[in-house]
């Protein structure tokens, strides 16, 4: 698909304008067009999310991995979707934490179903879900 | 302050564009303008409250208003800070449960640290604060 | 309602359990019970806007007083839904913008719906709901 | 650090209780004590980073693999802390799209610079941090 680059013009009163530019430099980006394509992308993720269309989620999450049969479990439950699951990455945080990342895509109810799988297990300490999408 | 409207121009993918007209539509603006400008008042309300620049906060609260000694408690806190609180509104929403809306102005710790002691109060059930600036 | 106070046990870490004495210092709250019991009203409140309960909602929001026909079409908006408008309160910042909180009882979608028509609209800067309910 | 298993015990009204062990089954938790303790976990992270401590951050994002020079300039930044970046991973999510996670260690002010840094890269085209810490 050839997605050809358009404009539009924005008006807004002199001082938004000055502080976008503020912005734009203290947020790194290189102009204001790059800021605002970021700002629509969110808004697209956020709408794929609600109108259950395919997404990508990233479970971060913080276990204990002397929990005993807590690996097991949560292979039991990545294995259920396994067509589902991009990639799986582990960190050694210390002794007895791991972090671990899982990247899932799919629809959005079924993600956050394996969420709610996986945070619950005994052992889990922390789990987060970051939600986007293919923008 | 005389603020003028001035125009810029942003490039991005066509599809880009599209979804942003579907969501200028979808959130009841009349114009894409209007959409990105708001945006950009969200930027700097963060960027006020982060810099510690003066801001306006709504503490929006549900009580037991049964509780002995709680009202005068809120009081006297509201009045270490008269200047700072702009309105107070207070509805009964069933036959034990007050919910009140304080707006408070002045620097972001001193809205934070009114916040905190409110909200720790015995009897208060649900606070949560509403960060916001003249923008 | 009559509704007993009863108690239950949670075990944890004890390096937890410091942490949690010190949050709950920290937060201003009297007990630890106190910060457990505002815990699981925030669940309670997040479920019942999930649900499709009836739910309270309060809608902050900043606006520009001179721009014209605002005031008439915020009101056209409210008075269509009179009987979940539980109160307004209006505060004039400066000369030109006016904050105002509007308490609206009712199902989650109406709530949505009303604030998305009144954020919307040309002149209004700022628009954040604040979810919550009878708990 | 041994860190021994304790007891404390929380009063609430018995609704409050009745819905605490709906939340516990709903989310998936084997018991009420596991969902008090990530909720204390949470409010732990949430003061580390506050408080300027090691912490752990998980940078999540999308990005065009045909941006020129994109790669190296990721690469670079990275670079710049090699001792705090414990692991990348990279997972190609349509021909033009790649989704990477880096797990950062250190002091959340670098986290959050190393982060700006790369959010802002042409090509880069969502960027959410996760903020975790070992707890």
């Amino acid at each position: 698909m050839e997605d050809k680059v358009v404009r539009f013009s924005v008006s807004l009163p002199e001082s938004l304008l000055k502080k976008l530019d503020e912005k734009t430099l203290d947020k790194g980006y290189t102009s204001r067009s790059e800021l605002i394509r970021d700002f629509i992308r969110e808004l697209i993720i956020e709408e794929k999310w609600e109108k259950d269309e395919e997404v990508v989620g990233v479970l971060v999450m913080i276990y204990d991995h002397h929990r005993r049969g807590l690996s097991e479990k949560m292979l039991e439950v990545q294995h259920s979707r396994v067509h589902n699951i991009l990639c799986t990455t582990h960190v050694h945080l210390d002794h007895d934490s791991c972090l671990e990342t899982i990247v899932i895509k799919g629809k959005p109810d079924l993600i956050e179903e394996m969420v709610t799988k996986i945070a619950g297990l005994k052992g889990v300490k922390f789990a987060k879900l970051v939600k986007t999408a293919l923008v």
